[in-house]
C-alpha cells in the first residue's frame, strides 16, 4: 500500500541563543534543546567545540565570527544570512557568546529578522559579566560592601574610552569592564586621576574555561601584575572592594607586596 | 557468594546553585545535574515545582525561604543547615533564585561552609536582572543608545533607598532596579527631581513565567500605568532609552497617551 506524501517547507524560525561564558555545562537546557533541534546554526567566535557537538550531525554549521584576520562577515551580512537560512532550512539557531542582549547586537538581529515576519525567539545565556567573576569567587554585590554593579565595555563603537566609564569611576558600584584588557593603562590612569589608587582590582582571563587565570591587585599595582602574569585577551576587569572578599586574594596580595 | 561491604559516609560537599529566573528550561545543564544528583536540597522562595521535580525522589528537600508570614530561617540558621546537611547527607545543593552571587548572600554562604573545610562549588544562574528585560525584548545595552547597564536594589539592608540609586539617576547607564516595585513612587520622585521626567520606564512582573506582565511608560506616567495594570511584586524596573527600542512598546505608549 502506498501513500502520496507531500512535503512542505518548514516554517522559518530563528532562535537567538546565548551560549554562556564557555563551559558547555553552563548552557541552559533551553539553549541545549535549541542547538540539538536546529537545521542550521550561525555561530560566533568563542563558541567552543563541545557546544557545537550538541548539534545534529546533519545540521549545517556556519562560522560568522569577526575575529583575527579571517574573512569576517559584516553585521548586515549576518542579518541577511539569518533570514536566508530561515527560509531555506526552517529552524535556525543564531548562537552567540554570553548573553545575546549584552553588548551582542542580538537585539538588532531580533528586529531585523522580525521585520520579515519570521518568528524569532531570544534565549538568554549566562553572562560572562556576572559568571566569570563569580567563578573566581568574586561576588559583584555583597551586603555592607557593595550595593550595586555596573557593566561596561572599555571603548565605545568608535574605539574611544566609553564616556560611561568617566561616570562609573566616580560611583560606589562594583565596576565590571568587558573587553578592557587592551585599555588597562587608560583605565588605571582614569582611576588614579579620581583618587582611587588603592581600590582593589581583579582581571580574569578566559572566563569559565580550564585555562582561566585570575590576578588581583590595586589600581596602582594591577598593570605591573598583569604584565608579570602575561594576562592577555579576552579578559574581564572588576574594580571594587568586593575583590577583597576572597581570602585567597588577600594572601596573594600580601605575598606580592612583600616581594 | 557473599562479600563484606563497608559503607563510609560520603565526603561532604555543597553546591550553591543558581536556579535562574523561574522557567525550568532556563536552568543550566550544570545546575540540572547538581539538582538531580543531590541527596539534600535547601531551596529558597520562588523556586518552582518544575525545578524541584528534577530532584531524585529520595532526596530530602527543605524549604528555607524567607517569605510572607511563614516561619523563616535566619541567614545564620541557613548557613548552619548547609553544614549539618553536608555532614549528614554528603552531597547538598543550596538552590537560590536567579544567580547566587547577585544580591543573594551566596558569597556569605560560600565563605561560611568553606570555613569548615567542606568543598563548595558555586554554579552561576541566569540573572533576572538581564534575562527578565530580555524576555520582554528590552536589551540593557544597544549600540548608539546605551553603552552600559547598572543593577541595583531599591533599598539597602536597612530598608532605606539605596545611596547608589542617588548616583545612578545621574548616569547615562541603563538602570535596572530589582525588588523596587514597592518603592516605585520614591524612584519616580528621584528621577523627576533630576529632570528625567520623559525617560522611558518598563516594569516587568513575574519574570520568565507564563504569568509575566510588562508595562511601559515614562517617569511621569509609569506610576499611574502600574496601578491601572495592577502591577505587583516581584517586579523589575528598567529605566533608560533602551525601553523604547521595542516597537510594540512605542505603539502601546502612543495608545496610552491618546487615551
Amino acid at each position: 500500500m502506498k501513500y502520496n506524501t507531500y512535503t512542505t517547507k518548514p516554517a522559518p524560525t530563528v532562535k537567538i541563543v546565548g551560549a554562556g561564558p564557555g563551559d558547555a555545562d553552563l548552557l541552559t537546557i533551553k539553549a541545549y534543546k535549541a542547538i540539538k533541534n536546529a537545521k542550521a546554526i550561525l555561530y560566533d567566535a568563542l563558541i567552543g567545540k563541545e557546544i557545537l557537538d550538541f548539534a545534529n550531525p546533519e545540521a549545517t554549521l556556519v562560522y560568522v565570527g569577526k575575529r583575527a584576520n579571517n574573512h569576517s562577515y559584516t553585521q548586515e551580512e549576518i542579518n541577511q544570512l539569518m533570514v536566508d537560512y530561515a527560509y531555506n532550512y526552517g529552524n535556525v539557531v543564531r548562537l552567540k557568546g554570553g548573553d545575546p542582549y549584552i553588548f551582542g547586537r542580538g537585539h538588532e538581529e531580533y528586529n531585523y529578522v522580525t521585520s520579515f515576519g519570521i518568528d524569532v525567539e531570544v534565549i538568554p545565556g549566562i553572562s560572562s559579566a556576572i559568571a566569570v567573576p563569580e567563578l573566581s569567587n568574586i561576588p559583584l554585590t555583597k551586603r555592607g560592601i557593595s550595593e550595586s554593579f555596573w557593566v561596561l565595555t572599555a571603548t565605545n563603537r568608535k574605539g574611544e574610552l566609553s564616556k560611561d566609564l568617566l561616570q562609573a569611576v566616580k560611583s560606589d558600584a562594583t565596576i565590571v569592564v568587558l573587553m578592557g584588557v587592551g585599555k588597562l593603562n587608560k583605565i588605571v590612569e582614569l582611576y588614579q586621576q579620581n583618587g582611587k589608587q588603592e581600590l582593589p582590582v581583579a582581571i580574569i582571563q578566559n572566563g569559565s574555561l580550564k585555562t582561566s587565570k585570575t590576578v588581583v591587585g590595586s589600581v596602582n599595582t594591577i598593570a605591573e601584575i598583569a604584565i608579570a602574569n602575561k594576562i592577555g585577551t579576552p579578559g574581564i576587569i572588576v574594580l571594587g572592594e568586593v575583590v577583597n572578599t576572597n581570602p585567597a586574594f588577600i594572601l596573594e596580595k600580601i605575598r606580592y607586596e612583600n616581594k
